[in-house]
């Protein structure tokens, strides 16, 4: 028997009637589904009407962020997730302005990670593991080999790693506008990939 | 004799305490002393109060977003500039959400680019020049190395290309919180490349 895995989705789209959201119910589905999963919440930033905006002055200092009263609620999502999932589009190479303005605010130093000597900080959200599911209009080669796998390497490298989170799982859909896109296969694999899903700790 | 260059600078930092403003301030005095320069705008995102997230649902359709009233000031002075300036933070190896809330909003099929056959769509935006003055806390080989250079690939490629703005040109500085930055060297570098830049045209 594998370790519970504490499960939170982020969902990042405007619109309810989406493929996206077709994403979410299947992500939700494998996971209520899935037994290593005995808790989920789901964090729906544009339902939530979450401010993207990063605010920081004399008065209220961006190394303060860490303990913003606002965002304590965000934080304690964070903290408790043995899992996060992701599921957003891919606009212009990388996530939505929304998404990256919920990064930009709760991943603050001391409480993402703590700054020590050298070029890379200590990461504090280590032991947790992230799932990204994009969508994108164009083929999925398109930000491979033109872009430098740049969306990837923001999300991994730029952005997980350094906050000690070290398993990173992408699953990246193309042609989603096709109607060759192959979505009913691609909502079932999402499915499938949820409910077997085990903690990492197991391997 | 040159042409002269409608130049808009957009700027995206919290706090006018700040490395970031002083750059801008740099900008300015440039181009106020360039002949070529006769005409400047600058939109200070946070000051403006900018509204970053990109909405749509049934009512309010994405494909209807390049006539949304309340971004067409902002159509306009796009479409006055031949010289757009971006002044940013890299945050998490890219710039703020701020920044990409406008980008995600302004850069709206039928006003930045139109579908047409084939994987690249035709530029709407095509003449016009962009300059990124960007800083980070750490050193910029970092971003060139470790990350592949996204920042750059997604600015240059994944948007400017995209809606054929083909001459972007980037300053980027790290070290920006560190006494041995060379921040004056820096500040001195900006004031003397708006002192003395040239419509694209001319070359």
């Amino acid at each position: 028997m594998g370790d519970v895995m504490n499960t939170l989705v982020i969902y990042t789209y405007p619109n309810h009637q989406s493929l996206n959201y077709a994403f979410l119910q299947q992500v939700l589905k494998g996971c209520n589904e899935n037994p290593y999963i005995t808790e989920l919440q789901v964090l729906d930033l544009y339902e939530e009407k979450f401010d993207p905006i990063l605010h920081f002055h004399e008065h209220k200092r961006r190394r303060d962020m860490y303990r913003e009263p606002n965002l304590e609620k965000y934080r304690e999502q964070l903290t408790w997730a043995d899992q996060i999932v992701f599921i957003y589009p891919i606009w212009w190479g990388r996530p939505p302005a929304m998404l990256l303005g919920y990064i930009d605010q709760l991943f603050a130093s001391n409480f993402a990670y703590r700054d020590k000597k050298g070029l890379f900080p200590e990461g504090l959200l280590k032991g947790k593991s992230v799932v990204c599911v994009s969508t994108m209009k164009g083929p999925t080669n398109y930000p491979l080999f033109w872009l430098n796998n740049a969306h990837k390497v923001l999300m991994r490298k730029a952005l997980f790693n350094f906050v000690g989170i070290k398993k990173v799982k992408f699953f990246e859909f193309g042609n989603m506008e096709s109607k060759k896109g192959g979505q009913q296969k691609k909502l079932e694999k999402i499915y499938q990939y949820f409910r077997q899903c085990q903690s990492p700790k197991q391997f």
